[in-house]
């Protein structure tokens, strides 16, 4: 695995595997992997184990742009060394870890890329401009290293309607791959920032899978109103735990439109305050 | 010369001539072609007669995007005739020429690439959105058609600066090339929009290309003073026409930044409306 901070290394050696006829597979994350981000090199490595024919571009960047004043940008957690030998055992060929002087030479980027909309409803209503950081970040990386096709985690739902959203608007000539989100045993996401839960919020946090689940046989088992099924997530979230709801939203998957009646795919999403620590989930539900 | 409505066309003959090694030049237009588009065509067609080496992509397209509601999208003016015989005249290799419906198929574009500051300055005080609109539908274009470089024209020269600043935020993967202003034989700058003027206002409008030469000798003589400069401007064209000032600026010419004393090369920039016929012009003034 080579590693590089510098944006010209990197075109250099990804140039070289698009000139071996390879494809380019890029994963952005912010770091402090965990088997959310390796089952998606897993994924991709599944296809080539001999590097042949597929080259994985890992990017770690904690990206301030889509961090708000008042958020965890400072705080996020950070562990290069770690990331480096994980990145590497789970077969990544290009570990991207930029500066955010080589990612912002001139500080803050003058052009900022906004996808109105799907942008501005769920986390985006409660984190103004987080999206615009996303999508701007995602269009820079995206344009540094061509990859033929882009890994994201189901997780970030939203994240990846907005970029969907983004590479259709402006044409962008890249695949997108969405990844199944993964759960430790007790069904918690797998999320950096769970590591800022203490031991009685860690044993709650579950209660927001389970929660989506009872809600997901609900609709499985003929309910059709997303009132009645928003209610028994609060109900069953206020029961089981201290969390402090910002969001429990059920909207159309493909576009996260509000739906008065569920007749077609939704996505189940909700954002949840453990003290300070803010987590996310969501699940899909085909009717 | 191949011409096509469509992206997938395009893209399908731009990767063919990528694959010969060809150099892939884009020449963004909104068409009623005048010789300052085709002088564009001739600079990169003059380094590669035979069509072996430069491939030369030029788009045709009215953005509807970069018009505010008051202006004259609707009335702009197009013959596709007349442009198709002109650019297989000046040696284009393929001409792209979308219809609103390929380039925004959902309508209006959910996304948008917006550039602070330098968009804000100039016709962007005057004209809110248009290089939102601008910026916009050049990042499809590079997305569409992956040029190694594009060509912009100097008359306008704000919209190159927004473009420019688009270019290295994102980190384009693009070559910008700043052709030269082409103007008729009194000076007046060759636009698209000087089929609107009447005979009397056609016959005022050098007055502005005059004044800007004028003020480009006071500067070389040693004036340093932007206001004695855009006074001197402003005096000349109120005496001469009837054209109503929108704005005179002297700026940076690198970033289009203000300018308390000349030290730098600057650029003067205005807009005059001639009836309802609005007119942009600049000149490059180095020290």
């Amino acid at each position: 695995m080579k590693i590089t901070e510098y944006i010209a290394v990197l075109r250099e050696n990804v140039e070289q595997a698009r000139k071996q006829g390879k494809t380019i597979v890029l994963i952005p994350t912010m770091g402090f992997l965990h088997y959310g981000h390796l089952s998606m090199v897993e994924a991709a490595r599944e296809q080539d184990k001999d590097h042949e024919k597929v080259y994985i571009v890992m990017s770690i960047f904690v990206n301030p742009l889509q961090f708000g004043p008042n958020e965890d940008y400072e705080r996020y957690p950070r562990n290069l060394l770690r990331d480096t030998r994980l990145a590497q055992e789970a077969g990544v060929d290009l570990l991207f870890v930029p500066s955010v002087q080589e990612m912002y030479p001139e500080g803050e980027s003058l052009t900022t890329v906004n996808v109105a909309k799907v942008s501005e409803e769920l986390c985006g209503a409660h984190r103004p401009g987080h999206f615009q950081g996303v999508a701007t970040v995602v269009n820079k990386l995206f344009n540094i290293v061509l990859p033929d096709v882009a890994y994201f985690g189901q997780k970030d739902y939203q994240q990846f309607i907005v970029i969907k959203q983004m590479v259709k608007d402006l044409n962008i000539p890249i695949k997108l791959a969405l990844m199944p989100t993964v759960r430790e045993a007790d069904g918690l996401a797998m999320s950096s920032r769970n590591t800022y839960l203490n031991p009685e919020q860690r044993k709650q946090a579950p209660v927001l899978f389970k929660s989506l689940q009872s809600a997901a046989e609900l609709i499985q088992t003929g309910e059709r109103n997303p009132e009645v099924i928003r209610n028994a997530i609060e109900q069953r979230i206020r029961k089981e735990s201290d969390g402090k709801i910002e969001y429990i939203e059920i909207r159309k998957a493909e576009n996260l439109e509000k739906v008065e009646r569920i007749n077609d795919a939704v996505v189940i999403a909700l954002a949840v305050h453990f003290g300070s620590t803010r987590l996310i989930d969501n699940i899909i539900v085909e009717v």
